[in-house]
This record gives structure tokens, sequence and C-alpha cells, in this order.
């Protein structure tokens, strides 16, 4: 007999972790979510300069990281921005990550998803499937103001914006951003509508840092919404590079 | 100002495509839906044998191809086994295509999903999203009978149980088969449940042929459910490979 594992769908798996964040940015104290990304260790300063080149564009949730080495590799964990939507959930917002997907940039302005993946029907993460097709251009993006990026869309009840609002303000301060669209309530966000007397909220991908990376021709393995890590054991990227 | 262009998801596009089949199995008349693999001319031949291989193993839709050359390289239309939704369909049946996925296959028998993305949620087509992250093992589900093939899951009215095995018996008079599992009503179909009074019905995907090159190291470009091909145009695999 063989027993039947029942599928797990990326918003189950999403939602276990946000369960598990303690981040307070107020004390800059407890777990955020982290992507995990491989990389060969003779390409890890190179690797470490993009993803700097891509937090000071804006395009990364923050600009902290966990560093470790094993042997001739190094595992690089970021932010990941499902811990925007925790320390919201955290702060009694019930906020909902609808899906991941590729969003074009124009003149440094987001207009809309070209792509997307529903959390809840997929068992893959979409921006892992996103990653590997290819269809990001940040590095272009980052040089001319047009191109495409990752994000994703959260939504949460109309009634909670102020909340909402307050929240992001204090994570901000704290060096978490990455707030791409904010909705009107009942508003499309990006081409994207969403449930009656709601907001949709949009974040960078965290992972854009990889994409960029890639597209540099640096062969990186990486996992989305993949840990969680503390952030007192992450350093600013400042500190890493020279 | 920019247009929003309305993002596509792949049920919309599967939907457009079925209502388009004209595929009349027992007069062998009419158009199907087929898969687009673009391959090196100096391949095609191994890559075809490759395709018997896995068409013989009953792990492909239909045995007939479309192969057109382009300078150097070559196009080959395959059938999608959408086709056999949209023949339900065109009988009257009101089936649904759910999601594509990994099929996990142990001693000849389909057991359960490993994977699964639902059409109706993700933009990107599900069986080029499980391509390109190499999750399946055809060649080794063909040699030892256990392995990872790519399939989907339908869904129609249990009062159509009838209907829909009829038709399914006519189809594989004409070379058109790829059934991995007609649930029983109420019951889960390879781990996945179906909604109530309704049967689940599991194929095949046409583009585990291409799954099985791509692991005999072949590089292939495909992209799946993309087009519509006249069956009258198509060759048998067993005159196209000597």
């Amino acid at each position: 007999m063989v027993s039947l594992k029942p599928l797990v769908f990326c918003l189950s798996r999403i939602e276990n972790l946000m369960q598990k964040v303690s981040f307070d940015p107020q004390k800059m104290e407890g777990a955020i979510i982290t992507n995990t990304t491989m990389v060969d260790l003779k390409m890890l300063d190179s690797t470490l300069r993009i993803f700097r080149d891509v937090m000071e564009s804006g395009l990364a949730v923050s600009p902290y990281l966990k560093v470790e080495t094993f042997g001739s590799r190094a595992k690089i964990l970021s932010a990941c921005s499902i811990t925007v939507s925790a320390v919201l959930l955290k702060a009694g917002v019930p906020v909902r990550p609808r899906g991941g997907g590729v969003i074009e940039v124009i003149d440094r302005e987001p207009v809309r998803f070209t792509d997307m993946l529903m959390y809840w029907a997929t068992t893959i993460d979409p921006i892992d499937v996103l990653i590997s097709q290819e269809l990001t251009s940040v590095l272009e993006m980052m040089q001319t103001g047009s191109g495409r990026i990752l994000g994703n869309l959260q939504e949460a009840p109309m009634l909670a914006v102020e909340r909402i609002e307050e929240r992001l303000e204090v994570l901000a301060e704290a060096g978490f951003s990455g707030v791409l669209d904010l909705g009107e309530p009942n508003m499309n966000v990006l081409g994207v509508s969403v449930e009656r007397d709601h907001v949709g909220l949009s974040l960078v991908g965290g992972t854009n840092i990889v994409a960029a990376a890639m597209s540099h021709g640096i062969g990186l393995k990486t996992e989305s919404i993949s840990s969680l890590t503390e952030i007192g054991e992450m350093t600013h990227i400042q500190d890493l590079v020279s």
C-alpha cells in the first residue's frame, strides 16, 4: 500500500511560515521569512555586489542578508516580501497573499502584471516558476527605468487601510520596504481586480536580486519562501560588500 | 497612456482552443489541439525515435505528428490531451479541465499527483512550468515501470459517465488514448478531490514525449496547448521513423 501524501499548495506553506514570524521592526528582533540562494563561493562577491545594486534601486525587500559557507558553496538568506504580510497579520490585519507574478515597469512606474500564478492553486512557488521561465529584465529596469520585475499581490479588507499604512511606515523605518502599489478600495491593482470592499497591496519580490544576478550569467539555485531567519543573525549589505 | 491588457489565464486559452476543435474520431477528420516542439534538424531523427518509444509505452495521447522544417530547424506538432476533453465537450459533456501536474507511477500503476497547477489560476501553462522544473522521469518510468510523468485532471458531472466511456472507446479505436484514471463519482482521482456528484478523469500529458527527449539531452523548445492541426495533415509515427 502506498500512503497518499496530499498535495501541498503554496498558500498553505506560506501560511505556516507567516504563523511563525516573530519579527518586531521597532526592536529589530525576531524571525523573518527568507528566500534561500546557493552560489559557488568563487562567485559570492560578485553576487553580493549585484544584490547591493538591486537593493539600492529599491527592488528588494530589505538590505539584510545572512551568508553561510558550506565547502565550496555559499548559502545566502535574504528577506522575502511575505515578511511584510506577516507583520501586517501579527498587527491584526487579515491579509491574504494572492499570487506572485511579473510586473511591467515603464519609466519607473509599475504598470501591470503581465503574468501571474495564484498561491492557492499551485504546488510550485510562483516566483520559482517565473524565474526559471526567464521572463524578467531586472537589470534593464535598473538601467533604463523600464523592464519586468518580480512582485506579488496581497489583499486585505479596506477598513484596515490605516493600520496597514501605519505598519508599512514602521517597516520602512526598519529598512523593510518594496511597496509597489497600495490600491484604493475596490480598485484594480496593477490590472488585477480585488474582492469587494478590499484593497490590494503589491510588493516587490525579494528574489529580484536573484533574477538580476542570474541575468549577469551567475549560476544560482534559489528557493523562494523557504525558511525563517532571525533578523539578529543577518548583516546589512554595506557590511558584506566593500 | 498605457492600455491595460488583461491577464489571460490558461483556462481561457484552453477553452478558446476547445471551442475550435472539429475532430471526428470515426471519420478521422477535423482539427485537434496540438503542442508545438522546435528541434534542430540534425536531432530530428533521434527525437522522433524517442517519441515513438514513449508512444509505444502508452505515455502519449496519439501516434500522429505533423513535422515541418524551417531552415535548420524542425517544428513537430503532436496531439495534446485536451483534444480528448474537447471531443467529450462536443459530445455534450460539460467537461472542465482543472489542472496539469506530475503523476507518480509505481509498478506501472499511476498512484498520485505530486505537483499540480490549476489552469484557472496561472497565466503560464502548467506543463511548460513542470517541464522546465525538471520534475519528471519519463525514461525511468518506461524502463522500470516506476517514475514521474506529466498528466492532467478533468472533471465532469457523474451522470455523464456512460457518455464519457462511450466516447473514450471511440477515441481509443482512432488511436487516441492516454486515460490514466476515470474515477468513481465523488472519489478522489490520484489523490485530488473532485466536486460533489462529479467524476475526475486523469489523462497523460501529450508532452511526455518531449520530457523524455529532453532527459536524453536533446535541446527542445516546447509550447503546450498552443495550436490546432488538421488530423488529415498528420502522419503516423511508424511512417516517420524507419
